[in-house]
């Protein structure tokens, strides 16, 4: 409900300039009956309010929805819808959650949303090798949930109850990719339709069983899900099989193919666990406070930046009672005696740097308020301005270059005029600039633009990258260029041309 | 010497069925001049015992050797190079240390072996970012030489003494990837020269710094190096800006490009080392102590199996004293608290499962000495038979499945005859089976590649891979196939013919 409330007014905000330059791909009728046939009448979607809803994510880019939604029952649909489209030329958007950051999500040249939320089974958990096999419908915090008794957890945490193939996709990470990597590190296999509706698994071949009863029942309409297919991937810590096709359509945003299925590395849950917070007097100290943990080699499992104004927000938003000051956020896993270590370590390097004393919660319930309080960071930055959207920025330095780009970042926010606030994965480098946007006033759409594409070349100035974990989606297409160089686009490109060559994959983004 | 020698000896060895098949691309004297014109006369050779030295590894791989080797002293001579053969028409293999297992640097189709070893500076260590960027030349025990007085190291260690460039494009791992990844999760950047000469930086653009006085000399040979010219790579440890480039150049064994540089992640040294020894009534409870040390979570740093013929032939080559059984050898880091934890744990299990006391070498010559002795298996080995050659396997598996196909391989290796010993990084599920063979015996030689294969489908058939750390190299595109499947296949071979249309990227190789 609340999503269709946010579709509904969202509407408003003006399209966005991609629009303009959009091919026309509207589909015909007979075009929505072949989906029907493939996934069933109930699964298809043509309703306004449907598309509209599809047509976006949780950034400020608006563009025109897809002609259609259709939701597949299971990966046999998924391949013939992409054919189907394939055979048409018909473009195909992928869509999990819908809480990309980078309009990964918009329509640019219309053609049909594949929603892959039905197909949401956990296929496999193989708690001795470490590894579970999910659909694209499953998200982080199911999968945690699922697990809970199992002792593993899976770490990787971009703050947002996302599809946990649709973090692939993106080449997601959050705060504890300091300690356990980002997607690229922890997805093991990738079952992915490609364009033309072939199968492909990145990692080796799945197998699958069938109920053999069914197998032989040829009669079962397509979008009945066969209650006992499942497929079995490798799960292999390491190999050097040829080229590492994982690894290409880790982070590269559903234009090369739709991502069915993935296999995930678990972690050990920690034996104990504890979380502090520190306030600081100024960015600069709470900066180089990470700085020096990292090069002490202390193992945070996280360590987050709040500025003062983040702080504020979340005091309000989420009944805190913190300092209004800029503040770390750390979270340190281990058995008891080693966690011990890192603690004090960890404090007398915050003190050295002029920190306040740490303010302990070791219990569960109090960690989880604090991390609560984190992960609506964005939201409550938000509510600092009702009736207002965000932008977040998402550059990325090598650890030492962070203390002087923070500061930096810091005084242009305040000569800028513009509303916002930092928070970052500083263990990593990444940090967010979230930026408040009257979604009437164009002339502060286009303060805020400019703040980013500034910020995104300082830090391409400093060896940087201009993202992350977002992703490039609608807004980064330039800086990408930028980063990478003519050689590195033209060599993206002629990937894409190859594992795509009608273009029809999430078309306009990236490239 | 000892190279020369065992290239003149080994010269003897059958070559094999490839040659036949090879189409012959014998490079004319004008092609040598214009090499000549490229990188300076001294630094081209067409002597049969050089080109014969630079025809073969480590590995029972024999082939025709290239038709000349060329000495690049810099990144534009080695683009010059490829943009010279890529007119021509020239195939080019790229060579770091010779150290490779999989006939990666066999000349299958002629042409030209690019010999990068003079390229051996140190760009830049950047021990603030946990960074360093090196030429093909550099090895890795150069590296870690060179970091001592830095508090860093680099854990990648696949045993030989390889290029880290040369790892790079393998895709290599060894003992220390339980722990801290293989070369798929440490290498942060690329530099990377493409079949036609132009030059890629996989994460982000270098920048490149020229001496002004000896820029604006344009006289100057291309052979003298320029002394000040150096390139800063991007050190950010995370991204998702774009395709991943730098994990499809990983691993693809010199057959998209040459790889020039390479920014490599460090890690801090360990505060406190602590090696062991364990020896075990069986394989199984060997295996089995491997499997629930890791499933505790315990944070070993190696874990390394030897069964009782490694461990006797090691015993021998090593002048060790260590019992003749099945035996771990296992080493921790950390701080002190922390170690003495891990330890107790592992003993436990350890003695749970059968074993005879742990003993421990503290001390860091008595460690050395230990690991020489585990990095000198191969050789050890091999002195169990003077005259012979050796062939090892590569398979990697699930954890789990570990104990059931090592005891299975054990049995196999009894039933064939042949001579062979099986060592381990089983806390990746990663083992080799290393058999020797009488060169001058071919039925001998059929034996051993058909227990190889039938291995590898075993360790596919438990869901895992048939080559953990090796590559693909000549040996195994039959296996790769039943790996990854038809479209799998397919996918690699478009990737291939996109990124070098005219094939001549060490041909024969991966696919």
């Amino acid at each position: 409900m609340a999503r269709l409330l946010r579709a509904a007014t969202w509407g408003l905000f003006p399209w966005r300039d991609y629009c303009s330059r959009a091919t026309q791909a509207e589909v015909s009728k007979d075009f929505v009956e072949a989906l029907k046939a493939v996934v069933g009448t109930p699964h298809v979607s043509t309703a306004s309010v449907v598309r509209a809803q599809h047509g976006q994510d949780e950034s400020k880019h608006r563009c025109r929805p897809p002609d259609a939604v259709v939701w597949p029952q299971n990966v046999d649909q998924v391949s013939q819808v992409a054919a189907l489209c394939y055979s048409q030329g018909v473009p195909i958007i992928p869509f999990g959650t819908g809480t990309g950051l980078e309009g990964g999500v918009c329509a640019v040249q219309g053609g049909i949303c594949v929603n892959l939320t039905h197909m949401d089974r956990i296929l496999e958990l193989k708690p001795e090798d470490f590894c579970v096999v999910v659909q694209p419908g499953v998200t982080r915090k199911t999968l945690n949930t699922y697990l809970r008794d199992s002792g593993l957890w899976f770490p990787v945490d971009p703050g947002a109850d996302a599809s946990l193939c649709g973090m692939a996709a993106t080449g997601a990470s959050g705060t504890n990719a300091v300690r356990y990597g980002t997607m690229r590190e922890n997805v093991l296999n990738l079952e992915v339709v490609l364009p033309d509706g072939r199968l492909l698994h990145t990692a080796g071949q799945g197998r699958y069983f069938r109920v053999p009863a069914l197998a032989f029942w040829p009669q079962v309409p397509h979008h009945v899900i066969w209650p006992l297919t499942y497929l079995v991937f490798p799960g292999t810590r390491k190999s050097a099989a040829g080229y590492n096709l994982t690894g290409l359509f880790v982070g590269s945003e559903g234009t090369l193919g739709l991502i069915t299925a993935t296999t995930l590395r678990l972690h050990p849950l920690p034996e104990v666990t504890m979380a502090a917070t520190c306030a600081f007097p100024t960015v600069q100290a709470a900066v180089d406070t990470t700085v020096h943990i990292l090069q002490a080699a202390v193992p945070v499992a996280r360590i987050e930046f709040l500025d003062e104004v983040t702080m504020d927000a979340c005091n309000r938003y989420s009944k805190l009672n913190c300092s209004v000051a800029p503040t770390l956020f750390l979270e340190f896993h281990g058995s008891g005696q080693a966690l011990a270590e890192q603690v004090q370590q960890a404090e007398e390097i915050a003190q050295h740097n002029g920190a306040s004393h740490f303010s302990w919660a070791k219990e569960a319930e109090e960690r989880s308020q604090l991390w609560a309080a984190r992960h609506n960071a964005w939201y409550a930055i938000l509510a600092l301005q009702p009736g207002c959207k965000g932008y977040s920025t998402d550059v990325c330095v090598p650890i030492s270059r962070l203390p002087e780009i923070m500061v930096q970042t810091k005084e242009d926010l305040k000569a800028s005029g513009l509303t916002g606030a930092i928070v970052g994965h500083v263990g990593d480098g990444n940090f967010h600039c979230i930026l408040l946007i009257n979604p009437d006033d164009s002339e502060e759409l286009q303060r805020v633009e400019a703040f980013a594409k500034q910020l995104g070349r300082r830090a391409l100035a400093l060896h940087g990258t201009c993202t992350g974990e977002h992703g490039i989606g609608l807004g980064k297409r330039q800086l990408l260029q930028e980063e990478v160089g003519t050689v590195g686009i033209e060599t993206m490109r002629q990937l894409k041309a190859t594992l795509d060559p009608r273009g029809l994959m999430n078309p306009g983004k990236v490239l």
